[in-house]
């Protein structure tokens, strides 16, 4: 195993029990919204925002202890939205990570509560992160807010529905993807970075802007490499299930050839980007290199 | 028109104006994302939660400016909560307040997401809160997120789902009220309360909560009743739909004179709370009047 799946498994060990222990507190006359919620948000996955702000933070000089709160709230925004995508009424998926969809595993009305209190619960744990200021607390809040908002991921998913059988050009793809899974993937990074003490520290700032957005897309980019090239068992959907869906994306856009350069291009943009921070960049440089030479 | 709809009046009013203003700022290329959200949250309905809010923050000396905040961000999740109640997987209703309820007049992939992004919205403009403390808009988000989330709001939808054709008593029937429409009514006083001055008097907190649980509920049984006598015209939606749900309610749990008797009971209980908090309650006192009394 590599050193990056080490840590990528301490994170996802990590983040997991800390999410488990959420639960305690709930009573059972909230089953099956409380079940459905846990399954959601504990069905596996591979943890990349919760490795974003950990590896951010912890390399900024946040303690580990704030950052699971960071961590915890960023990956429950993601887990509300792989629900409510799932839905009938959306993508219409009966399998997540190879597991049913929350919608299968529960019913649909469950389904839309489920992702609607991870939501709350997303923004209820930023306000308990330990060792930080209000004005800290706050901007994450506010920042979360904005990355899954209507200006951020819930666009993304509404530009994308629109754009099913249509042709779209490159623009168009690409503000897509910076809003449906770049944006919470920037600001699992700033995430990191305000619960760091650098956090008014403006250049640094942009200088990881760069970086998520560089690699946000080329997560996107490789996803769509795999939807082609990849084995369906690894990836836990269907192969070519987006050629199926008339999806437009980067390989019909640009060749495969063409989206492979592309992933390349925005590999090196995230690394002379790291290059800029005089800080050790280790974890992230090798997140980059995860992004686009994973096969699942 | 009496004094008290006269000030609902200019609640709706200043709330709709608010509301109208915080869409200048997102993009036409956000369509139909955004309009489906503006649609979802100016349908109209009567604002008793910002009338909430304002009439406790400025009873307790809170500047009308920061309230605009609370309000609205108040208004934003019972704006979700709505379009979502209504989607076909939930309650599957056509009509709300006269008109065709998100997903009839968007679709239901649109009005999924635009209760999402309502939800967003309502915490990113809770951290906007002018003249305040980073505390107490920490405060603000803390207490929406919880009161709207798994231990409330949600809980009690989920829980109203999971009773329909199912005989309940009157416990089960009060703890889904309590979260289904309670905590929210409860929120907006104490949305209230946070952004005055006096926001660390716990005694104030709790008359104020007491008064709020007791209207909430009041509120509930009240609609009950308006189901069995009420006028569909005025509703908005057809009389004896729950009986033809077969829903548990306070008539036939309690019969309707019970339920009168009820609902007059939490109104004394709403009043001599009042009594006991040392600033003017006028404006209290006459919405938990309005509640008990009105025919819509």
């Amino acid at each position: 195993m590599s050193q990056f799946s080490q840590e990528l498994k301490l994170v996802q060990t990590r983040i997991n029990h800390f999410l488990e222990t959420q639960f305690d507190g709930i009573e059972s006359h909230n089953a099956p919204l409380r079940d459905a919620m846990k399954y959601g948000l504990l069905l596996g996955g591979k943890r990349v925002r919760p490795f974003l702000v950990y590896a951010t933070g912890k390399m900024l000089g946040a303690k580990e202890e704030t950052l699971d709160y960071a961590a915890a709230a960023i990956e429950a925004i993601h887990a509300y939205s792989l629900i409510h995508d799932d839905l009938p009424a959306m993508d219409n998926d009966d399998l997540r990570r190879g597991h049913p969809t929350c919608h299968i595993a529960f019913d649909e009305a469950t389904a839309i509560l489920a992702g609607d209190v991870l939501q709350s619960f997303a923004f209820d744990i930023l306000t308990q992160a330990p060792s930080l200021s209000a004005e800290q607390k706050l901007s994450l809040v506010q920042l979360l807010a904005r990355a899954s908002g209507v200006q951020g991921m819930c666009l993304g998913q509404s530009l994308d529905l629109i754009s099913e059988h249509k042709q779209i050009g490159l623009d168009e793809l690409e503000r897509i993807h910076r809003n449906k899974t770049g944006a919470l993937l920037t600001a699992a990074l700033k995430l990191g970075f305000i619960c760091s003490p650098h956090f008014s520290d403006k250049t640094l700032e942009m200088r990881l802007t760069n970086y998520a957005e560089a690699i946000g897309l080329a997560f996107q980019v490789q996803d769509d490499i795999l939807d082609i090239e990849g084995d369906s068992a690894e990836i836990g959907k269907p192969v070519g299930s987006d050629l199926g869906l008339d999806k437009s994306t980067y390989p019909k856009l640009l060749g495969l050839a063409g989206a492979k350069q592309k992933a390349q291009d925005l590999y090196q943009t995230a690394l002379s980007e790291l290059e800029k921070i005089p800080f050790d960049t280790t974890a992230l440089r090798a997140l980059a290199e995860f992004i686009i030479t994973r096969k699942s």
